[in-house]
């Protein structure tokens, strides 16, 4: 028998649950990003440090450290023994938003309401932030605060220089740009999402498993849930982009549309998007029938990606 | 007794190894840089890993990974055991020029005689390149053929990963760019060049110093080459950017005076700078003392590094 995680997720305590794991985040990214820790044969230059730090703390949401918190929690692994490997997979997120607002790429002055790090900084600065922030996540995961296993360490790396490169979120990041130009299929669009937005999100929750020690029908249970799950948030990433105000979003938003880029919403439609989603939702969880209780938290993050309001 | 490295160095014969070697690297950058071996979640781009490859395969001269190789040929390692670490600090570089030559930083358009990335392909194109070209370095060295030991495989990611990051090579692009506004003391130069082009050579270096197991006074030993050798190299870069001709380099030359880059050159004049990289490479020399024979490549190849002509 399996919890009901609409019961979890309706009450306060999900919401309550997931900031909290957010302000951890927040307070472990505030301490990693200093001089100190970023260490190396020289001592990190402090308007680098600063322009990682205004990519990196800039108040996200933080849901990727949270699936990989979560799907370490099934397998009995306390919060402090994912943090390094949740801290990476931020990492990486706020590198790839650092890169994708450059003006070569997306174009964007604001993001969560702020000015983005070119705007902030400048474009070279950006540039190595975003490169530093990426080379600083595997040093996260190659140290031995990470995990005391070598094996489960590099197992880490792999996993998140995978998720991250060329077959997967920079992969997706290039298929989008290549998108704008037209003539995408439905076919082209969903890799290309599954690749820029899944592909980090399934590592997250893959991640997770790792520091666990799942077997091999665990694993494969939780990839098909991050799967499925990174294709719930892009959909109603794009939903909201329709939907939501800029005000609400902390982003300029209608950017799909006035770019021409390729999203399902734009092919399918409002109303048919929104049935995907449910069915999305309904396969994240389906994938997670062979746990317990002990992956409501999975469930009712899948259920706040497709509900969330911005 | 040490063998006499200039010896070897005036024979054709290091010639020969060092181009031997640099074949092998490039033949296995051209099998590793496929759709097939950027493996993730999805398949790669074909436009994203022409990019790469543009960016990895125009002729380097692969002066890293034959320091990781021969590094690790002092204590037995042969060339295909340490091949992965070799092509891993080569990609690091690689990503380097790649970005390092982008309009908001350095805005080269001729790299080796090429149109750099951005020129090639497009600037998003080219960041993206440069991104998934550090990903896979670190994917890498997190397979399992790179090392049988995950130990050593760990050790190799937090390596690299800190001497390419903040604190290391990337941390010294952002001085460069900054010391470009003037005001750099001398103490201010040599810190950037150290992180800028030493830090990635150390770790090179020092990477097959693990891949060897070391020891303490060993690893310290390569530290102190690796260090020593860097400067050389930047010293003679320095020189020649004075000195040799666009042709005989492969890129524009008297660059850095024309953008107020701050070298030691540029401070102490040409007869000095060429004194002090003598002095140099003794120290990288003398580093070696505690080896026999076996450290006669990573000797051959100071020297090399000082009397190198483009």
């Amino acid at each position: 028998m399996i919890a009901n995680p609409m019961n979890d997720f309706t009450s306060q305590h999900y919401e309550t649950e997931r900031l909290k794991y957010a302000k951890t985040i927040q307070q472990a990214l505030d301490q990693t990003l200093t001089p100190a820790h970023l260490s190396g044969p020289g001592k990190a230059p402090e308007q680098l440090v600063n322009a990682m730090r205004h990519g990196a703390l800039n108040g996200g949401k933080r849901l990727r450290p949270l699936l990989v918190m979560q799907a370490a929690k099934i397998f009995g692994i306390p919060q402090n023994l994912s943090l390094h490997a949740a801290l990476s997979v931020e990492l990486v997120h706020c590198y790839s938003l650092v890169h994708d607002d450059l003006p070569a790429m997306d174009d964007d002055d604001l993001r969560r309401g702020q000015p983005t790090v070119h705007k902030a900084y400048d474009e070279a600065t950006a540039i190595l932030a975003g490169d530093t922030l990426l080379a600083q996540a595997f040093a996260l995961l190659a140290d031995e605060q990470c995990h005391q296993d070598p094996q489960i360490r590099s197992s880490l790396v792999l996993e998140l220089a995978k998720g991250a490169g060329a077959g997967g979120m920079a992969g997706g990041q290039a298929l989008d740009l290549e998108g704008e130009k037209g003539g995408f299929s439905m076919n082209d669009i969903s890799r290309m999402q599954d690749m820029k937005t899944g592909a980090l999100i399934t590592s997250s929750v893959r991640m997770g498993a790792i520091l666990g020690g799942a077997d091999q029908p665990q694993l494969a249970a939780l990839t098909t849930y991050g799967q499925a799950a990174g294709r719930a948030f892009q959909l109603a990433d794009d939903i909201l982009d329709i939907t939501a105000s800029a005000e609400q979003m902390g982003k300029a938003t209608g950017k799909d549309a006035a770019r021409s880029k390729p999203t399902l919403v734009a092919r399918i439609g409002l109303d048919a998007a929104k049935t995907h989603l449910g069915e999305t939702i309904h396969k994240a969880l389906s994938a997670l029938l062979i746990f317990g209780a002990e992956a409501d938290g999975l469930r009712a993050t899948a259920i706040y990606f497709a509900e969330r309001k911005n």
